[in-house]
């Protein structure tokens, strides 16, 4: 059943990480709109980023988390990645 | 002259990313094919991932840091990312 979980893993971690992104963004008070914005990220791809449904790239993470002044490291902690 | 320095950063990112990774990777005395193998990952892409020549995905991270041990978010902050 390895191989099952190894994807279920993988599905739960982009989850949670999105809902760190998330958690991160309510906090500053700010729109998913307005957040896409200032990361250069397009606006339907950060919904997907932050619903868990896409595999995110070190890059993007890099310009999602300058746009909340954090890193990127921050936000994989703080989705126990 | 903001477009060439976001674009510089972006790549001495991914460099200091992959010194992360084989900094740990020589910490462990692993050969880079040994972690590749252990990461489930193509050789070839392993090393430009060390180079710092592939925008590397969580997922991928995900799989080098669990055949090192670690947590993905401390190879990025070994990077300072």
């Amino acid at each position: 059943m390895a191989r099952v979980s190894v994807k279920t893993d993988h599905d739960n971690a982009l989850v949670r990480l999105g809902s760190s992104i998330r958690a991160r963004r309510q906090a500053l008070s700010l729109s998913q709109e307005a957040l896409a914005d200032y990361a250069g990220i397009d606006r339907s791809h950060m919904g997907k980023i932050e619903r868990g449904e896409r595999n995110v790239t070190i890059l993007n993470l890099m310009k999602i988390a300058a746009a909340m002044s954090c890193h990127p490291s921050d936000l994989l902690s703080a989705a126990g990645l």
